[in-house]
């Protein structure tokens, strides 16, 4: 006689309690609330106090109003149906297709074969020339396909990166706070230490050396090794962008204390103020001033298709470089990426499109710079938009919006909210973004999903959903929010 | 006065030590090597004795002769590139596509948005609907979308597998023995035990639950944690097809010892003899006929796009279902993948063509159904001429074939060859394989990459290439060999 087994073998005490620990606020309660709400309009209800559901907790350019690049999803096609380059003359004159369209997609499937087929682990050697020669343009220093490795999306890099650095439950990394929680998730899962360091929300959001020793020193005497500092460039939720001596200072401090610098360079094209300079370009103008000094200063640059006015996340295409990499520990980041085989294919031609994109006199090149002007343009315009309406809210403070696709805004709530946030077992700024979705139909990342100095309360939100009436509705619940709890 | 710093803070020595005891043969030493001599061929050198590389240790169909399903690419397209669903009546009368082509790219999009926004973290709903239902048609019982995980491959879903299972280093995880490496290569930089089970050669290795319980026994007497059983089905690296009695014996050991059971199924339709068994099927029908018996035996199955006659590897789409999982844990998995936020949405878009393909009086129906028989048989074939090669060569066996795309036939070798391997530091089947490489530009893999008794050496090929040139140059090569080291 067969007795039924008395229960599971898993259950939420005996799965990996690293997994458990991890947390990942991105798409944690409110994002689940938000697609419920989404699917409960979408049966056609009527009954909630909003007609849509603004994902604005997610950089996800396309789910909101951003339309694909043409030219990038015109090569895309082809790639995917070979077939129709046998018909060049109906693209060319029914389709709309311009002949570097075409010119582009044969040479790609002339390096790949197939966009069905596994690449090399690191990435398609044609589509890694590529990147080398786009950074040797960005950086004005030579760059080396082989140190490039093609990964599904940045934060698949990060975590290749972050699983190469972190021997054991002593080591640890310097991440920023606030910070996208990737880093702190993925140490969580590694079992791996994340040593804090605070951005200086003063200076918009700068980073401070300072305060990195500080961080640094500390966690070094409480044992941990620490290995290497994360900067995310310009800044992801703060929207930062580095001026050079900040990214000097970062490079000096990481020679000193022999730290490997990670570098999550996907907002590199989001930047209003000032200009991008990538932490590569600064080492190696480093290197030249002073030969010598900084050749064992390790640096992996992470980029991706998924954010700037490519936006194309759901196709996961990104890339590393490392530079000053010892080349076994690079045969061992090799070994490690070839376990999951390839990055998706097509995501890695969207990648060499992104950094190869037209030229000025090729024929796919005004329209090309015509979309990729107003999405720019249009990112601009409505992060100052949403930027002059936090200005005229009760408690809210917030930098000029400088770069990525956020702003991260300050408020500071009454001690009745507090209260009443307690009372429900929330922080304040979760409740906050809690009522404010089940009013609005906006959905927000509370600060703490990021991390945040002790007693200050933020949130993040994009500025990628088109149109003011979202902002206005923000507007109106965030004044309603503060007389109920004054 | 700045000095250099002694050394990169990352060596060899220093990294993961985790990451650098993993072992992936199928990309490792033989295969980087043969891509070197393709390099070389490309640069049009002639000085080898080949004159083209053939990739036979990886399942790589497109990479060779394969191509891929018409109906599926002309949709891939239409996702690529919307605009092009503004020329239905080009995309109808000039260029071959259907409208049921039309129809499903338009049904896609509207249920995805644009392929290049993020998914939910799961999969986009409707696209885990349509697996539920294409798992109702194959097993005949119910699934729900719920519980069903886009990944990116088949790959992507055991590693959060595994993730969720491991906790700690006392964890341990039954694996068959050859298996694929994917197994032993993450339990190893999960820090977990790899328990291994010996298949059963002389029985064209199919499984055997002695040898399964006696494997669990020694490990739990050693302290190890047993906690799940992965199972091929059919095998990877052996081709074995499971009967109905094995699956049975299978659960019934699971449940007796409280095992969550991994049924890695990507090679699901790659059957030439008896016909493919879902573990699924077979625990819901014994749930059945013992009511209450086996409701907490835990099932994950996995598929992919990437083998069967999709062969659509570089896409990277691929999902498992959980069966009888605590809700729980299954949002511990949400969370986790999560993490790395979704799987390509372009590579879900064909796991949704894939389950749910042409149906018969549809207008693709026809071209769709001779292009998968045409894979099919073509398989079979080269699977039958690979192995009638195998019969005739000295000291050399292997079973009939019987399904996935993989011989690992049992060589035996002289002595000689064994002190020869042994000087040049590599084990008999490495020095064959590395031999034959050289000879012949065949690319195979060792057995000792997939795990063999002790004593016994084989190697896995693919039958993927087409022709039969190089299956002549391996009975060539053999006899060579055997003659040289007799």
């Amino acid at each position: 006689m067969m007795g039924s087994t008395a229960a599971r073998r898993l259950n939420i005490n005996n799965i990996n309690p690293h997994v458990k620990a991890a947390k990942y606020a991105v798409r944690g309660e409110l994002a689940v609330k938000s697609e419920e709400y989404r699917a409960y309009l979408q049966r056609g209800l009527t009954d909630l106090p909003f007609s849509q559901v603004i994902s604005a907790n997610i950089g996800n350019p396309q789910q909101l109003d951003q339309k694909p690049i043409t030219f990038f999803r015109q090569v895309l096609s082809l790639l995917e149906n070979p077939a129709l380059l046998n018909y060049e003359d109906v693209l060319l004159s029914q389709l709309g297709y311009k002949p570097d369209v075409l010119e582009r997609a044969r040479w790609l499937l002339s390096k790949v074969g197939s966009v069905g087929a596994y690449s090399a682990s690191n990435g398609a050697p044609a589509i890694r020339q590529s990147i080398a020669d786009f950074l040797e343009r960005r950086d004005g220093f030579p760059a080396n396909q082989a140190d490039i490795y093609l990964s599904a999306g940045a934060s698949s890099g990060v975590n290749t990166l972050l699983h190469i650095l972190c021997a054991n439950e002593k080591s640890g990394i310097l991440v920023p706070i606030p910070q996208y929680p990737l880093y702190t998730a993925s140490l969580s899962v590694l079992n791996a230490k994340c040593v804090e360091y605070h951005l200086d929300e003063s200076r918009n959001w700068g980073t401070d050396v300072k305060v990195m020793k500080e961080a640094y020193e500390k966690a070094t005497s409480e044992g941990i090794d620490v290995r290497a500092i994360v900067i995310i460039n310009p800044g992801n939720p703060t929207g930062a962008s580095l001026p050079e001596e900040d990214i000097r200072a970062v490079i000096e401090f990481a020679r000193e204390e022999r730290l490997v610098i990670i570098a999550d360079e996907v907002y590199q094209t989001n930047v209003f103020i000032g200009e991008f300079i990538s932490f590569k370009r600064m080492l190696r103008q480093m290197q030249k001033e002073t030969p010598g000094a900084y050749d064992y200063v390790e640096l992996a640059s992470l980029h991706s298709v998924s954010k700037g006015m490519v936006g194309e996340c759901g196709h996961r295409g990104g890339y590393f470089e490392l530079v000053n990499f010892d080349p076994e520990v690079q045969a061992e980041i090799y070994k490690f990426v070839s376990i999951m085989l390839c990055s998706p294919v097509i995501g890695q031609c969207l990648v060499e499109l992104m950094v190869n994109p037209p030229k000025p006199g090729e024929p796919s090149y005004a329209l090309y710079k015509q979309e990729y002007d107003g999405i720019f343009n249009g990112l601009r315009e409505r992060a100052t938009a949403l930027h002059k309406a936090f200005e005229q809210m009760e408690g809210v403070e917030c930098g000029s919006p400088q770069g990525s696709m956020y702003l991260f805004p300050t408020i500071t709530l009454p001690p009745k909210a507090t209260e009443a946030a307690a009372a429900e077992g929330r922080t304040a700024d979760e409740f906050y973004c809690m009522r404010l979705l089940k009013a609005t139909g906006v959905c927000v990342v509370p600060g703490s999903g990021f991390g945040q100095k002790d007693g200050s309360l933020h949130f993040r939100t994009t500025f990628l959903a088109p149109g003011t009436e979202w902002v206005g509705s923000i507007i109106k619940f965030h004044k309603e929010f503060m007389d109920t709890y004054r």
